[in-house]
């Protein structure tokens, strides 16, 4: 009976490889380099070598592997094709298609962010829920949508975009995607120290974030210490995730959310104040909708890719 | 071979029922009341007496149905348990089993903005796409959401409740809801009419809209005959609309937008205003949508109640 399942997340620098059984415990983790000159033409090559040699030496059988799933940094259609990643120098072609040639393996892939998701879902802070939209504050904020213990794909591998949702219409600023006043500008890392800087220099108010590099961190950390001007940051960061995260309860109704990315290592209080503003804005039919935090940190991908061909 | 299919659209006033082949073409339709007296206990066993009563009608044996699909006006989840449906005196109960044990067919129920949605992806406005988001510009602002040619109902059946958006934080005057804001507000028929009512007096401009009754229809008739104040109150309605439509994109990113409800038998003018204003507020990867208008009308629930069942 086929019991093993190879779950890769391909990252810029690194490609993350993890063995699971068929229950989708991890039986061992490697790494290896993410080698993107020549438009990444070696990666997929380098991934097969490493798992038929990781079957190799635990002696797993060919018909022993239930397949290999995959998340990519870019947008994946349900076939398995990918449009672009620019970070890996790809342009578009079915990934999915090309590693089962060099595996023999059944291989399926998704973006990678929604294979995070999927990861979540299946032994992270999502387990035992399948209506689930995962939200990763990071450099940026990415989403992932789970319908029906299902990834939202889109039309063309762009659903759970919401970093890019509009939220403030004033913004003088540009975000990285070319718009103004998207989720991301507020509620991403950098958006954390941007609202920051800002409230500093309107404010004349005392802070502990007026002394050394303030960063998302430094703000909930002065939120933990009652620092009155870092919780004003924290209800402004709250008040725009909120508004952000009941939009998206009126499209698509998940049982929670689950927050993660490096933002999220604040811990409890983030949900708070995200919670409590979420309330503020929900549809009454969506404020049943429960928070809760990541957990799987940065395994979700490899935990997701397995899941993707277990189902 | 089974080829027969019904499909029923509950109303607050009139059940709407249609006989179909497995090809989705109508074969019959025909309407009784909905008796919504008693927490509304007729509704179904009168339904089940119609379908039956036609069936008998059209010589169709049992075995030649393939099943009896129903939309309803309340939160339906996957197995077929309403919530609530206030406007039918129901409260929860499994909708799709209590009409199965009536009828002797196989039933499958959804909400009903759910299963017009499904029946204009189907045979009307979005025929061929299997992503896409039906938007109902009525006397509210509805939506149903198809992810991979299925019905997204969500955790709670809220999912499509896109007319609970939040999209104006300065507005003082509060939605049926209970929040405000909501884009309900002002892209449905009476929010049409509120704008145009703010927009008619702030400003000292000439219009035709300044004779008359200000409704939906007259502020397009009025934008088709270059009425430069009814240009403006289309351009707001078209901004609010399109911004909350982009971040549907940004969650669910569908190929298509389908544009039904009252409010769009003002025509192909009125997906010029949306789309030119969705395209300001699009992130780049949803830019490709594309948007049409509903073309089933009032049976877009029958084909959709239809579909449920031939899947």
């Amino acid at each position: 009976m086929a019991s093993y399942v190879f779950g890769i997340d391909v990252g810029g620098t690194t490609v993350k490889l993890g063995l699971f059984d068929a229950e989708g415990t991890v039986l061992e983790k490697w790494e290896i380099p993410t080698i993107t000159t020549n438009h990444g033409e070696q990666i997929l090559p380098d991934i097969a070598k490493s798992v038929l040699a990781k079957a190799e030496e635990k002696s797993i059988a060919k018909e022993d592997v239930i397949g290999v799933g995959i998340g990519v940094p870019g947008p994946v259609d349900d076939e398995g094709v990918i449009y672009k990643a620019a970070n890996l120098g790809w342009d578009e072609f079915n990934i999915a298609d090309k590693l089962a040639e060099l595996t023999g393996f059944t291989v399926k892939a998704g973006n990678d962010a929604n294979v995070a998701a999927l990861g979540e879902m299946w032994k992270g802070g999502g387990c035992g829920y399948k209506d689930m939209v995962a939200v990763t504050l990071g450099t940026g904020v990415g989403g992932g949508i789970i319908c029906n213990g299902r990834v939202l794909m889109g039309a063309t591998g762009a659903g759970g975009e919401i970093g890019h949702m509009h939220i403030v219409d004033d913004e003088t600023e540009t975000c990285g995607c070319g718009n103004t006043g998207c989720l991301e500008q507020y509620a991403s890392a950098t958006g954390i120290v941007r609202l920051a800087n800002r409230k500093l220099q309107a404010s004349d108010k005392d802070s502990v974030l007026r002394t050394g590099e303030v960063s998302a961190k430094t703000v909930f950390d002065a939120v933990k210490a009652n620092d009155a001007l870092a919780i004003e940051i924290a209800e402004e960061f709250g008040d725009y995730l909120g508004e952000g995260l009941a939009n998206i309860a009126a499209v698509v109704n998940p049982e929670i959310f689950v927050i993660g990315g490096g933002v999220s290592k604040a811990g409890d209080v983030l949900l708070d104040y995200i919670e409590k503003n979420f309330q503020k804005y929900a549809f009454r039919g969506c404020k049943g909708a429960k928070f809760a935090l990541a957990t799987l940190g940065n395994d979700a991908g490899i935990y997701g890719a397995a899941k993707l061909v277990i189902e």
